[in-house]
This record gives C-alpha cells, sequence and structure tokens, in this order.
C-alpha cells in the first residue's frame, strides 16, 4: 500500500506535465522512486523491445522531435527519473513487461472527457489490464 | 494536489476494506479527511435524494442488511467518516452531486478484471464522469 514505484504514462502533450507534479508529489511523500513509460501506438508495434532512455539515452526508438518532447519530460520532473521506458505497439501490452520487470506499484495517467477519449481512452486500456494501482487524473479536454 | 478529502465507492463486499485501507493509508499521510459513498444502482433510481448516514444514522435508505454491511465498513475504517453518503441510481451521476456539495478531490473505487465488470465497471463510469482524480484498485475477481 505504501507505493515504492511510481510509473507515469506519458502523452506526447504538455498535459502530461499534470502527471508528471503528481508522481513527483507522492515520489516526495512515499520516498518512492519515480519512472515514465510512452508508448506510441499510432503504427502498432514497429519494433518489440522496449528501450530505457535513461539508460540509453542516446538510442533514438522514435523520431528526433518525440525524442526531444520524451527528453524535457524528464528534464521537467523535479526529481530523479530512475527508468524512461519508450516503445511501440500497445501500451497495455507493453505495460504488463514493464511492471513485471521494474515492479511499479503505482500507474499515473491522464484521462480526456470528450468523446472520443472514452471510446479509446489509455487510461481505460490501463485499467484494464493493469494488475497493480492506477491514478487516473482528468485533463483539459 | 494535496488530496484534503478523499471519497471511497463502497461496494457491498468484503473487497471494499481493500478500499478503505488506501484512503486511511492516503489520510493519514496527507492530514485529509475520508468519506463513504455507496449507490445501489440495481433497482434505478427508486428515490432522487442521497442520505448521509454519518448526520443521519438511523435513516435506512437501503434494506436492513444492506444498511449493517454499510455501518460494518465505517467501523472499520481506521480513521473517522466524515459522511457516509448513501442511495439509488446511477453512481457517476450522484458522484457529480456529491463532489459539487462536498469538494472531495480524490476518489478511490475498485475494478474487477473480469470480462463482465470490463463492460459495466463502476470504475470506468467513475472515470468518465469525474472532474476529479481517481485511484483505481484491482479486486480480485
Amino acid at each position: 500500500m505504501k507505493y515504492q514505484h511510481i510509473l507515469v504514462a506519458v502523452e506526447l502533450s504538455k498535459d502530461s506535465h499534470v502527471l508528471i507534479d503528481r508522481a513527483v508529489f507522492l515520489s516526495e511523500l512515499l520516498d518512492a522512486d519515480v519512472s515514465l513509460i510512452h508508448v506510441d501506438g499510432t503504427h502498432g508495434e514497429i519494433y518489440p523491445e522496449m528501450v530505457d532512455i535513461r539508460i540509453n539515452p542516446d538510442q533514438r526508438p522514435l523520431h528526433l522531435e518525440t525524442m526531444e518532447q520524451l527528453h524535457e519530460f524528464a528534464n521537467y520532473a523535479k526529481c530523479p527519473v530512475k527508468h524512461f521506458i519508450v516503445g511501440t505497439g500497445d501500451l497495455g501490452d507493453k505495460l504488463k513487461g514493464a511492471i513485471a520487470e521494474h515492479g511499479f506499484d503505482l500507474i499515473i495517467c491522464g484521462h480526456h472527457h470528450d468523446f472520443w477519449s472514452k471510446i479509446v481512452s489509455s487510461s481505460r486500456q490501463l485499467i484494464n489490464t493493469s494488475s497493480v494501482d492506477v491514478l487516473v487524473v482528468p485533463l483539459e479536454d
């Protein structure tokens, strides 16, 4: 119940700052580690591996502009970012693997309240596949 | 971001103890208030009002066995329970009213990973209607 390793599922939007803020706040309160994950599902699974861009900062699993935005997120976090897992494919699938490997016990994700996101929201996907607690934060539409 | 009033959406199942445990833990950490809500949607909206059974403990908005279980949840919580809001109808609708009235800023609800609950899960309903953070806790199927 005392979360030890918080994982933030970031999207390519400034909205993700709100999610990172939540993680930093809780990590300070709980003395927990913080990691980030971004899975690009727009073109399916282009490659199966996930890349930890904290360990391999020079790897470029997604295109340059995307990588720059992801590195900006890591810099924005006012705490150390332990892992930043980046890949392609299905967020729910990739998350299962990441939880198994790193033992995350709290996932933070965003939720948009517009109609479209009610259909395809990643928060729903996360909740249906996650075996750990998920904190869903409402984001601006 | 520093939650001040946590609302736990309890179901009529021992699983709800897990949700109450989360709320008590976070309330101690954050010095936040804890309240509970139970909305019986099985027969639609039998009456529109919500009853606060902390303020009116002798009122019996649901049948006797249900009320006994709800009072047991309040006793189980190892912290003061500020409000215990009970009613009938749609959880999402009732929640909106409760948030407007009491200013809850974190909702804790459970999620079952079986197929049926993927279709009708109250966690999904809560997330789609809630304007505040929702902590979704996986429960045993």
